[in-house]
C-alpha cells in the first residue's frame, strides 16, 4: 500500500509509520462499512412513517444504496486481506448508540435525519479521502449519494415545510441535534480509534486537532448553508 | 393486453371478462408489489437479530432484492398506465398484519420465516402467472429469489439445526405456523380480491374454488418436502 509523502522525524520509522497508516485506513473503513450497513437499517425502519406509500419508497432506495456501499466497502477490505467484520466490529456499539440517540419521531424528522446524516457524512468522509492513497481514496468515492436522490430529498423537505410553516422551528431544532450528535460521534470516534490523528501518519498530536478542527469547522459551515436553503436557522 | 382463450358463456360479454381480467392482474401486482415492500423493510429489520454482522448482510442482501422487485412491479404497473400507489392500498393493511402476527423473536425465527416465506410466495406466483399474459407472467417471473440465496438460507438453518438440536422443534412449530398463517393470507386476499376467483376469467365460482384449493395443496406439500429436508416435520 502507498504512504502519502512524509517528512516525519527520524524518531518514527517508516515500518511503523506504514503500520500505522494501514490500521488508519481499517479503522476508517470499518466505521464507513458499519455506517453504512446501519443506515441502511434505520432508512429501512425510518421508512414506516412516511405518509404516502411513494414517499416510503424514497427512503428504501436510499436504503438500497447504502447496502450497496456497505457491499464495496467491505469488497475493498478484503481486496486488503482484511475480514470486514473485524474491521467493522469496533465501531458497531458507538454508531448503534447514536441511532438510538437520533431516533426520529415522525416522518418529518426521518426525513431530516436521512438529509443532515447523509450529507455530512460524505463530506467528512471526502475530506478524509484527500490524505490517502488512490485504492482507499478510489473505495470512499464510491460511498455517494446520487446527487438524485438529495435532490429528492431536498425537495420533500421543501415542501413539507412550505405546506406546514409551525414545522420550521421544530425540524430546525431537530437538525441542530442531529449535527451536533453527528459531530460529536466523529470526535469520539477519532479519539479512541486513532482515527482523526491518523489522517497525516508522520504529523504531531497537535498538527493532527488543528486539522480535525479544520475539517469540523468546513462540515458545521456547509451543514448551516443548507439548512440556510431550506429557510431553517442551523 | 390479451386474455387468456375464454370459453365463457354468452351472458358474460367480452368487455366484462376484459375489465374483469385487468382488475385481476391490477390486484395481483399491487398485492406483489406491497408483499415485496413489506418484505424489504421487514427483512432489514429482522437481520438486527443476527448474532454476526456477516449473518445480518444476508438477510440485507435478500431485502435488498426484495426492494428490486417492488420497484420492478411498479414499472409494469406504470407501463400498464395504473398508479402503483392505488393497486396496492388494498393489500396495505392485510399484509401488514401477518407480519404483525408473525414477527420473529430471534434470530432462528427470522431466518426460517425468510426461508418459509420466500419459497411459499414464489411457488404461488409461479402458480398463478401461468394463467396470464405474456407481459404479466413476465414482470411476475422477474419477482425471484436468487438460488443461491435460497442455498444460504437454507445452509444457515442447517448448521444452526445442526448446532443445537432442541431447536428442531421450536423451529418446526414456527415454520407450521408461517406456512398457515401464509396460505391464511393468500385465501383472505383470493376472496377480499377477486383474486383467485379471476384465475380463469370464465370460470365459475367453484371452478375457480377447486383451482386454488389444488394450488394450495401444491404449496403445503413442497413446503413439507423442504421441512423434511431441513430435518423438521412440517
Amino acid at each position: 500500500m502507498s504512504i502519502p509523502a512524509s517528512d516525519a522525524d527520524d524518531s518514527v520509522s517508516a515500518g511503523e509509520l506504514s503500520a500505522r497508516y494501514d490500521t488508519f485506513v481499517v479503522d476508517l473503513l470499518g466505521s464507513i462499512a458499519y455506517g453504512e450497513l446501519s443506515a441502511f437499517e434505520r432508512l429501512a425502519i425510518d421508512a414506516r412513517h412516511s405518509p404516502s406509500l411513494g414517499d416510503r419508497a424514497v427512503l428504501g432506495k436510499m436504503a438500497v444504496s447504502e447496502f450497496g456501499h456497505y457491499e464495496a466497502i467491505c469488497a475493498r477490505l478484503n481486496a486488503m486481506g482484511m475480514d470486514p467484520e473485524l474491521a467493522m466490529a469496533p465501531f458497531v456499539r458507538m454508531v448503534d448508540s447514536f441511532h438510538e440517540r437520533t431516533r426520529p419521531a415522525d416522518w418529518h424528522e426521518s426525513l431530516m435525519k436521512a438529509y443532515v446524516v447523509e450529507t455530512i457524512t460524505e463530506e467528512f468522509y471526502a475530506a478524509i479521502a484527500e490524505h490517502l492513497d488512490d485504492a482507499t481514496r478510489e473505495a470512499i468515492a464510491g460511498v455517494h449519494t446520487s446527487d438524485e436522490q438529495i435532490e429528492t430529498l431536498t425537495s420533500l423537505l421543501k415542501t413539507m415545510l412550505a405546506e406546514d410553516p409551525r414545522l420550521s422551528s421544530r425540524l430546525a431544532l431537530w437538525g441542530r441535534r442531529m449535527v451536533g450528535e453527528a459531530l460529536t460521534q466523529v470526535q469520539r470516534i477519532g479519539a479512541k480509534h486513532s482515527f482523526l490523528v491518523g489522517l497525516r501518519p508522520d504529523a504531531t498530536q497537535e498538527q493532527a486537532a488543528a486539522e480535525v478542527q479544520t475539517i469540523l469547522s468546513a462540515l458545521t459551515r456547509n451543514h448551516s448553508k443548507r439548512m440556510s436553503k431550506l429557510g431553517l436557522t442551523a
